[in-house]
């Protein structure tokens, strides 16, 4: 197997958790290397024709594949690479070069002279090389580039000579001063643009190409001047202390700021070094019959089956990149120079047949000779990704099980929300907590009844609030999206905007609202009412006025792509969904059951709030049953709304959970209510009422209500809520299969901490269970189970299960109590810190914590399972729609994930994939 | 060995945790009699003279007694045992007798009869019987006994010819009516008691004793009457019916309610089952040379060696207990009886040498000669436990270890706080949480300054608030104890008043404070300001005016003790102590350390207070590191003092902990007044500095502040806190170490979830540390650690353990996050209900969870140790003056525990008795 298989470091965020940890793949790598090269440890440089693709850990991405190309016969420039074992013998010596290293360079340059039949320094045929980084994984623009280095006043004589072209010299050896005292000798490059500036200035002209020989020649003078006054030495004239300063700056560069960052943010080891390319140089700036170019095998934004680049004819590939002059379509290549264009569709296709994966190619036309300079897997966007994969097995390029590899599951996830065109310039004034993703346009509204009143005229709009409360719902729903200054990932507006697919910026503490006159102000820029903002809710992005937007598509590639993974995975994928809509959407996306039913949504919605607050106001059982009472023909319907969304297949519904002031109106509200009617005398009336809510809020005011009065405590303390919740589930099944369905309700009890109190809420709901069935004479096939979602639940999960037929992991709570962190008030706030300063290695809340949830969620599996073997068990909490947990559950056994419906195909996708790679492990 | 190591229930609460699991001792229970009585498992009853003191798990306590006293030739009136097991196979057979039991039952009375020469239903010579209950543990008054059996309207005859004594066989008859109808036939006691003063009405007579045998003759027939027509059954007559019946009654009332309930409140097994003594009748109530007492070979309430009791001529032992007649100090038996004396002594004194215990005796003197009821482990009180103990070794009677397991830890406790006299008659109004122990007396006052001002004034005041804040501390330490409406056993109330070793009831609700006019309700009482109340701080109870109260003493007797105890124990005893007068304190009691010291004590300090709040409210880093400035010399004070106190001995140091805005005022309450002011218009200047501040609250406020920014998230967040810390610590030691003094700082770290954290802030602190040791160029020994407090340190102790020297288990806090509980909302609301209702065994924050909270501990010390051998690890949270919980730290192999200082004598005695428990299990 000459050729790896291409991993792409974008990948890394939903890769295996290993590769996520530095230090792991430090050890990886430096292993890899010394099992591969323990032969020839002090070889530190290797020619192009010594290496191959797989040799990206030692030659860098770029080596690797010259390498590759060169022993496929292809037209590559000849060179060598340092090696990245170099780099870091260089940085374990403080910065010297490893004994051994600078020789062996010397001896592949002269090898490098014997086959181009010129020297480094020579005045007649004078060598011009590239001194390029090459890292294992490609870190674009992070690091050092040389061109053009040989060039000195004598060596230029020589290159005027072989290329008759005066000007082309020029131009390269003041390009090289510029670039070399800019990279090596670090004088600030602003200086070199500002020199030539003024000579142009001088000149009258505003055009590089119109400048003349005359001018370029005291464009290198004035240069070399600034470099003398800059760093008080003479530029290098020595064509080999040229060189050895570039490899240098080259290994230097690995650790500069921004290249450190990049890997900090990508999580690429800092200790994997970069190789340093050394290549004869080409140019296609050599008159009308040189071009360069670069293209990729397919289209990088369809996945279209077409050549698809560009090239500028009499140009170097930065002209290309600087975008000075406007290139050509690739088709063009074909009229230009249909005998090139021929040759390099026959080299894509066979670098493309050779790799088995769309290429990225630089190709440079010297005088009518084609070179190829790079190639690497072509970045896409997420449609291009779904339709290469699929064409490619179609085409019999790669298998199945490649094709669902190829693609990101969160590319997936894209396709499946509106998003921000790509293209567009946007403007962002703000940037909050990226709560639900997807991106909106409207209108800000910061009234929930207005918003709801304009929406309903037909104009888009956004719900501005400080935060939201159920009483907002109607507002949200009626909005594109929700932008909030206060709250966290599971504030009220992140939740609900999640459940129904808005996009949210929540918890945006960069806006400061104004209630009283319904604006925001975001740094200098104020946004009144009516104004038109847009949010990305996957970047948590604020943005002035209205961008394009992309829908979503599920198009038949993807829908193939899907069926692929199905018949792959082994977990089955759930979705979490309060409402008969969102059930019948996540079976359309392939949900096959619901994972997480939320009853306290469904106690949210305006119409049944006041009977909800009936009961929790209640003073006597009486009263608090007569509202249940109210209560049970709604619930029954949503249930049976459910349950026939998901005829045939499992819907876990979760029994009540909030705590109970969560359906009241807001303790400060409230409180700064009354004390205003209190201080004006106002309504005496009114005054009395609020006070006495208000007493009641505050008697259900908690200190810390997450860790409180809530889930089966509350059911508990009061029995009749889950009594009348169980009788609406059996009375709603009971009615689905009178109707010929299929019911498969599971009653699920949140918040357990101990054995004992799923025991005694089971003993009273089967009771409950039970009479429902006698009453209506027909029994159904239920199961009872509980969450796991704080650790003593997963220490004595043993005892537990033999109460519980399933088990269902709630992350969310589970890692706010396994870290005692409140994600309200972690989030946004300390954690945004600990993961940018690398205390954590990732927000808990989004990627599965290993080494403390994870471990509660393995003792829990296996000790649950000890005691009833086939117990069912899942994750419903956020995490269940997290390809990297998605890793985890499939490696812990679980038998399902659930998730937002909306993140059913990127779990189908990831599930497949880590079928494959656990496959992949075992094979090997 | 015949005698078993008396067990006495009263300690099942500190005991081994095997003995808290019903299920474990219910099989230890089995197995015990399954193995002693293999060969004779249908051996359903036991004469007295087949028994010994160690079969109390089959004959019960009080027939194992009996047998153990007959052995040893006391005058014990003969019977036979039906046992437990017998008892257990009765509810296993649907209520039915065993097969064989009742043969053997008849075999045994067949003896007896043999032996007393009566015959049961003899006409001439009738043997009357007692059948009484007689389980392992004493349940006194739970169960069913049952006097005078065999007596008919024939047998009475025989007495009165046997007796002489018409009125003392009609009497006896009588009552055994009323008895038997009452206990075996289920007739509500109160009819016999309405009949009865009916005769007495009718006769215009008022004490039983003036009821002729006429009257109890006509009382006979009433009785009988009201037994036919409630059961539609005639009385039986047949003294073997009488028998049965009596058997199946004791049986039956094994599973009454009252014992039910008794058995679920002490965690007595309910499969245990209770024994049956059938014993021949003897009588104290035939006249002036018969009578009845009960007496202690020792003063239960002083442990004075002194024989103490009571006795009354011609009575029954009922008569004793229900107190109707004054009996006789047990030394006027002297003068009375003087042989009767001199031989029960002699034999009080065998029975003590024998069971090596101080013994609580029944006795029943029948026309001259002395028999001997019932012996058994007499209760006593605290400072009798410990002066009988240390008495009993020092007359050779016990050995030390014995001695030290005879005394209860909790006795300890009661002997440390100040109590209210057991003696005195209380008039209790409402039921709070026992947040913090003692008794405390005072006039009631409401504002913290009023009450400052009158304790200056030599008053004692009780401080009574809805809540308490940091600005009422002062009002707290002027007062005498503490009462508040609202709040958990860690609200600021409970957890400042253990601080200070004050009596507080906490979040007593039943209360309404009225703050307006200063008073407040229970039930119907009102209580105004300088009303007076007591406070019961161990129970909970508030009471009406002033109670008597006992003070603390620390008799020689326990220092002897708490010696022996040193000597024994192998885990340390430490203190939490935030003052150098605690740390003095909790010295003088024994502690060998300080471990925990919690800094934010200090800042909430009255005068300090407003500098803590300007550096929480500064607005930029300078103006913190003014505020910092400020407080760096107080802090140094403080620690300079701990150390000072604690010369030579380590003091745990815990940097910052709790969310900032705990220092600064209530929202609510700065809310209101801001509202107040805006709608009244008045004072704009005071609404703007208001408001400001209000804002700057509402910024630090948090939806569940323990979970939100505070621990090493703050220290993290706001680096200069923690180094102004670590400064006022190093410089404190280094002062100390000038002096001549020998510090031992530990620096700890609290709320660490990740090893990240602490690495990070450890590199930084370190750093502030060897900076200060640079300044002043001198060094000390110090420790760098953590608290293990939320389940991810535990789960990951190992990496934690890299950069932590200790671990200190913050077992309040881990047990609120492995339960999910918040103790605050939990406390006092559903943790009651669920204690209440056994959902719960008992209140994890009292008793340490071993399943949950205990296996994390378990991980956290191997895994700790695991990375670093020499780790030192003990307990901080308030389990660790928990003698069950002790127990559980000892074998888990901590190296300390660290209570409060009253609690420290509490420890030093729990953490001996587990040392000889397990050297005793290791032993055997």
């Amino acid at each position: 197997m000459p050729l790896e298989f291409p991993f792409d470091y974008s990948r890394r965020n939903w890769a295996p958790s290993d590769y996520g940890n530095v230090e792991v793949c430090a050890s990886m790598a430096k292993e890899a290397v010394a099992a591969k090269h323990v032969e020839a440890r002090h070889k530190w440089v290797y020619r192009f024709e010594d290496g191959d693709a797989t040799m990206r850990d030692l030659l860098g991405g770029k080596g690797a594949n010259c390498a590759e190309m060169m022993r496929a016969g292809l037209p590559v420039p000849p060179g060598f690479v340092v090696t990245t074992e170099a780099c870091n013998a260089f940085y374990e010596a403080d910065e010297q070069f490893p004994t051994g290293m600078w020789e062996q360079a010397l001896d592949a340059l002269k090898e490098l002279e014997g086959k181009t039949g010129k020297r480094l320094g020579d005045l007649a045929n004078p060598l011009l090389v590239s001194v390029r980084s090459g890292a294992k994984f490609s870190m674009p623009g992070m690091m050092d580039t040389i061109l053009n280095l040989g060039l000195n006043d004598e060596t230029i004589e020589g290159v005027i000579a072989q290329t008759q072209n005066e000007r082309f010299a020029w131009d390269s050896y003041r390009r090289f001063v510029q670039m070399y005292g800019n990279v090596v000798l670090e004088v600030d490059k602003d200086q070199f643009e500002h020199a030539l500036e003024a000579i142009k200035a001088e000149a009258g002209i505003e055009e590089d190409v119109d400048l003349t020989v005359a001018h370029l020649q005291e464009a290198v003078r004035r240069f070399k001047g600034i470099v003398e006054s800059e760093t008080s030495r003479d530029f290098p004239t020595d064509p080999l202390d040229q060189l050895r300063g570039a490899i240098e700056a080259v290994f230097a560069s690995w650790n500069n700021r921004r290249a450190i960052d990049y890997r900090n943010f990508h999580k690429i080891p800092h200790s994997l070094g970069t190789a340093v390319n050394v290549q004869a140089m080409v140019f296609g700036n050599m008159g009308s019959d040189s071009g360069t170019g670069v293209a990729f095998t397919r289209n990088p934004s369809t996945g279209e089956p077409e050549l698809f680049g560009e090239f500028l004819e009499d140009a170097q590939g930065e002209d290309v990149v600087a975008g000075v002059r406007t290139p050509l379509p690739i088709a063009k290549l074909r009229e230009v120079w249909p005998d090139i264009y021929t040759e390099f569709a026959e080299i894509a296709q066979r670098l493309e047949t050779h790799y088995r994966e769309m290429q990225d190619m630089e190709f440079t036309i010297e005088k009518g000779t084609l070179y190829m300079l790079q190639t690497r897997t072509g970045k896409r966007t997420a449609s291009a990704a779904v339709r290469i994969a699929v064409d490619m097995f179609n085409e019999g390029l790669i298998t199945k099980e490649e094709a669902i590899s190829r693609v990101e599951p969160e590319q997936i996830d894209q396709l499946l929300h509106p998003r921000i065109d790509p293209e567009a310039e946007v403007s962002v004034i703000a940037k909050g907590l990226n709560a639900s993703p997807g991106a909106a346009v409207g209108m800000a509204f910061f009234d929930p009844d207005e918003a709801e009143a304009v929406a309903r005229q037909g104009h888009n709009v956004i719900l501005v609030r400080p935060e939201t409360s159920p009483d907002d719902v109607h507002g949200m729903i009626a909005s594109q999206g929700i932008l909030t200054a206060r709250g966290g990932a599971t504030s009220h507006a992140a939740v609900v905007a999640r459940g129904l697919g808005k996009p949210c910026v929540a918890g945006c503490d960069e806006i400061r609202i104004d209630m009283e006159h319904e604006r925001f102000t975001a740094g200098d820029v104020t946004i009144e009412k009516r104004d038109h903002i847009s949010l990305n809710g996957s970047t948590g992005e604020v943005i002035l006025g209205e961008v394009p937007l992309i829908q979503p598509e599920i198009t038949a590639e993807m829908s193939e792509l899907l069926r692929w993974a199905d018949a792959i995975r082994r977990l089955e994928v759930w979705a979490n969904a309060d409402y008969p809509r969102d059930a019948a959407l996540a079976r359309s996306y392939g949900a096959q059951g619901i994972g997480l039913c939320r009853t306290e949504h469904m106690f949210f919605e305006e119409e049944r709030l006041p009977i909800v607050q009936q009961m929790i106001l209640a003073s006597s059982s009486s009263e608090r049953q007569a509202a249940l009472d109210k209560l049970l023909p709604i619930q029954r319907d949503d249930f049976a709304g459910i349950l026939r969304a998901m005829d045939g297949l499992p819907v876990v519904i979760r029994l009540l959970d909030p705590p109970l002031h969560e359906f009241l109106p807001d303790y400060a509200e409230l409180l700064e209510e009354v004390v205003t009617l209190r201080a004006t005398g106002e309504d005496p009336q009114r005054l009395a009422e609020r006070q006495k809510l208000l007493e009641n809020v505050a008697s259900l005011r908690e200190a810390n209500p997450m860790l409180g009065l809530r889930g089966c405590r509350l059911g508990l303390e009061y029995p009749e809520i889950y009594e009348m919740q169980v009788r609406a589930i059996l009375e709603a099944a009971l009615t689905i299969k009178k109707e010929g369905g299929d019911p498969h309700p599971e009653i699920m009890i949140p918040l357990v901490s101990h054995a004992n109190e799923l025991g005694v809420l089971q003993e009273d709901l089967e009771r409950v269970a039970k009479k429902v069935e006698e009453e209506q004479g027909d029994s159904v096939a239920y199961k009872f189970g509980t969450m796991i979602e704080v650790p003593r639940a997963a220490l004595t999960a043993s005892e537990i299960a033999e109460h519980a037929e399933f088990f269902s992991f709630g992350t969310n709570d589970l890692t706010q109590t396994t870290y005692g962190y409140s994600r309200d008030d972690a989030e946004g706030k300390f954690l945004l810190n600990y993961v940018e300063n690398a205390i954590l290695p990732e927000n808990p809340f989004q990627v599965l914590d290993r080494d403390g949830v994870g471990r509660l969620v393995s003792i829990a599996v296996a000790e649950g399972r000890k005691t009833r073997s086939d117990l069912e068990v899942g994750i419903c909490g956020e995490h269940g729609g997290d390809p990297s947990s998605i890793y985890f559950c499939h490696g812990v056994g679980l038998d399902y994930v659930s998730c937002s419906p909306y993140r059913v195909p990127v779990a189908r996708i990831a599930a497949a994939q880590v079928t494959l790679e656990k496959q992949g492990a075992a094979d090997r």
